[in-house]
């Protein structure tokens, strides 16, 4: 860490920040220019805060952090890219994983038929929401208990993964009764204690980044997961809020290769959030795979126009089994694999 | 609402959003212009995601809602401003309530002794988090319990009101038995299962605005906690996420007169958590003050440099006491009181 | 057009606005219902800024515009894709068009050599600042006039066509002289008379995204440059501004598809700025490809840690020859070509 | 400028850093910690870019700028703040000053009689648009000269001072035999070339916030006006663009403290086109005020319905005499002074 005092800060002020610095058993290294002075803090470990708590001290212009807050997540403690089993898929690895399904569980003829269409079109996991955060009180919030019931009934039918949101503590047990894959929804994503029951909970958690959470604020939210010892995090970018209002949230494909530059975490992409409308989820979707996604989370219905909830951006299952070869294609040239739906293609 | 059809929608497309409509128990005008055909649905209630469910028709361009979404906390049905009373003070009225307190509990002596201090100069409720939302697990998350029961003390000492942070539904009994107001800061602002809960508490609610929550959204979540019978909500803006870095947030200073043209609540601004730094505290609390805001929650700290959270930003005693006299001013200028202060400056 | 009025308007206000509306010579059509009046505003042409006038009038709750703003950028008077030919490249047709060059002429040697390679790894244009924008005014603002010239040498050695900005109407002859295609920067994209003085000057215009721009925004800057009798303008997006310290900017990637459904103009994607930083621009090309962008402008130079500007997001001449073939696989999988690339790795 | 090495950059990384700065001139000052390499950079002048240059060679994390940017408009060689004398008002003095008027001019009848209504009420300068830059090509852009020379006449009869906008280096000749003071708008706050010749043109020049301009920008765009030798910059924040869609923009009120704790130069703010809404005009005007802003510059017309622009955010004759007096008091109550609304207040 490096305090930067200000021109003509005084040596009694320079002295105080010295001070404070060795109280804390840390080490202090002073480098006097003919302008200012600036103090380099050594020693491990450095408290947190350390950089807001000098920064206030008299004197002080500006305080910079050097080692990174977020460790877990991390490549510097963690050199493999972290690949995670959820029944017989690998998420993180070579493979481009497709998790698709409606936004709300609406009965299970909804929910099996959606399922069975998205398997055929080289899905591998099935989403569905059985408690739905909605802005208004006055939306439709979910089946709650009877959803993930038929999540499940749709995973035997079809042998894909589930994965399903968590909004609260108190459904943890629930859930995890039922799903494969917790997800923690935007809203929630900075729900601390949501977040560390969910990390004790045993099972993969997929964290869909905030509306207006920073890159390096998803990745400290992902490590209050990983500090109750579970490691099987996946990260999920949505559309976060710009000034532009023609797309529901303005994608940041970007966060995949920077994310992918600060932390082992898999990385997949919404585009059916980020969109807002059906018409332009093809178009994310491909840029996904292109920048290196790890997967995509694609609303579909069988019947878009009757949905309870997210209709506009769900496609229909000839819309969806249209854009994975396209997937596929595209995952290939830049050297990754979409295998199920080649196979399909091959059918 | 309205269904403005494009260019060039067929009969069939037209006859298709009549019918769901009627389907639905409403009547549909038909207003067929040379460019286009517009269609007025009327009748109630209109389901609340009508708009969504009509837009994905084929040949539908937009639809335009002209009833709002929110209803408990705007002033369709409710005309008279909401006053709450929290012990001896009534927040709403012709006076000014100002909040103040240490961003953490931290001991009993310094959160004591910041409430002799911020009574002294004026404030009538005191501020200070038991239960702490950190962007990293690793920082100090506040002393639970204990620092409840510091506040409760504060309170027996003082006379002042208790405001503080609620993060969980599990916690809501725990902070219920010793706080006044209960706070759901701007992380959990869309946090509905909290707002539910707290919601049914029985205790005025001091809603925060989540750092990129649109203004009609903000209403809505009040909804969740009003719906569930609770009419005693406060609002508080303490800054939006935008592109500037100078300061933490950009303190939305238009929330107040614009949240006061839609709703009866009363509007809090909490200037310390928007600036950042100290030393602009004060002109954002004056502008608050002349914008029309109810109240102020500010930041104090008996030695900010040694503050545990967010010592940068809280004011010392002596800088508070500078402020709460030119704050009654400004108060006494735009028509509004703040009496406390203005009898300190009288002794 | 569609005037609400508000709950409890009265008659006379109603009437007020149907006067309003008959004195411009235009038809009103009212829709009374149980709650509210709605008002049918037909006739054309509707002037710009009736909806602003309508708006103000008492009792008047909304205005909702049904026909766009923007005429000669969008698909309803111009039903096919624009293509513009510039020297022998067709831009906006099946093929992808690659632009690169460095951020700023430096010299002869730099600019003709990065051109030389650029057009070896697939480029088909050269970009190169002579008149440098810059935040602040004491940073190297290019060459001016001597930079022209270098430009047009390296397109005498080369054939690579050359685009290059102009920053204020006086020296739009100048540049004129020696560019294929002007370039109208970010900061300069609402400088409306630049841009009808450029619609004048007779040759193709990339019109950069500001900033801050919204996409409509963005279509009526270009139709300032349309409305001169120029129809050859190419949008090209560069990342917006947003809460994301990390990226330079965010790199709004659905502006591709949005576009497109709303204009005939060619959409081109400027990944440098976007990232900020060269690790990150592979990965925002080939997204911006499988999006389906006509084209990319990549900033590309000899010795990065040597460029007097936009080092850091400059590519080296292997790291841009790297990137070329792989474009070509994804421009391949969403059915686009990439010639040069796929001669060049035959070769 | 300190620049921080990664983790394990090697010896030779580390060398090649320090061979370029020593190359430049300047003295590189070796701190090798346990973990890494720290190189203070010492010497002066430091070359602008020099962060980006450092930035970009192998083994560098981050380079940290010690030193500011912007000079002229700093308060590190001008300590006094910044008054400016237009005709008899001083800006930047104890008093407040308002600049009241019409959006555009549109006619003599029109501004004229403004003029007349505002000074009545306080205000000390005139505004009124001659040259109106528009969103859309197709919309009322002014009437040029004739504006112009009506603005001058309007002076004439009242006595007041006039500010209006030049869009392009073009039209300052003509502008300046008008105007008092030259107006740069939003759109145009980085056109630079616009800047520098207005910065020639020897009279005191408004530089508006750009709608995405960090404060730092801004100050580095009021340094093209200073550094061609004129120091008579007013700065004024009219909103900036954000994700709440209910204000037009949203008005940064810290602007004011932060920017005057940077700079020495006068802050204005514009209440009008913060809003958007006549409605939230005078709370915004008071915040201003009570945030210590220098100035108000307000929209006024005498038939807001009837304005060919910005109609619904400008107050009417009325609405303007009844702010005033409110803006007196809450000046006087934060210090300031308001003289002329005293004084009609005592008629």
């Amino acid at each position: 860490m490096i305090v930067i005092m200000e021109r003509g800060a005084t040596r009694e002020q320079v002295g105080d920040v010295v001070a404070r610095v060795k109280a804390l058993g840390l080490g202090a290294h002073l480098s006097t220019g003919e302008e200012r002075t600036i103090i380099g803090v050594v020693g491990a470990p450095l408290p947190l805060t350390l950089d807001e708590e000098l920064e206030i001290h008299l004197g002080v212009e500006r305080v910079v952090r050097v080692t990174k807050k977020y460790k877990l997540s991390g490549w510097d403690f963690h050199p493999e890219k972290t690949r995670i089993r959820v029944r017989d898929v690998v998420i993180g690895g070579e493979e481009i994983t497709i998790i698709a399904g409606p936004c709300s569980v609406e009965s299970e003829e909804q929910t099996v038929g959606t399922a069975r269409a998205v398997k055929a079109a080289g899905a591998k996991m099935l989403r569905g929401g059985a408690y739905k955060p909605r802005t208004s009180p006055y939306e439709f919030r979910g089946l709650g208990r009877r959803g993930l019931e038929i999540l499940a009934a749709a995973r035997e039918e079809t042998g894909l993964a589930v994965i399903t949101e968590v909004m609260t503590p108190a459904d943890i047990e629930e859930v995890h009764a039922y799903t494969d894959v917790f997800q923690v929804g935007a809203r929630n994503a900075q729900n601390y204690l949501l977040l560390e029951e969910v990390g004790k909970a045993g099972k993969p958690v997929m964290l869909k980044r905030g509306l207006s959470m920073q890159l390096e604020e998803w990745l400290l939210a992902a490590e209050y997961v990983m500090a109750q010892g579970n490691p099987d995090v996946i990260l999920c970018e949505r559309g976060i809020r710009t000034f532009e209002p023609l797309t529901r949230n303005t994608l940041d494909v970007s966060a995949v290769p920077v994310i992918q530059g600060m932390s082992h975490l898999p990385v997949f992409i919404d585009p059916s959030h980020a969109a807002g409308k059906r018409a332009w989820v093809p178009a994310l979707s491909l840029a996904a795979i292109a920048a290196g996604a790890d997967g995509l989370m694609i609303e579909v219905h069988p019947s878009p126009d009757h949905a309870l909830s997210d209709g506009a951006q769900s496609l229909t299952f000839a819309e969806f089994a249209a854009l994975t070869p396209r997937l596929a294609a595209v995952a290939e040239a830049v050297g990754r694999g979409l295998p199920m739906a080649e196979e399909m293609a091959a059918v």
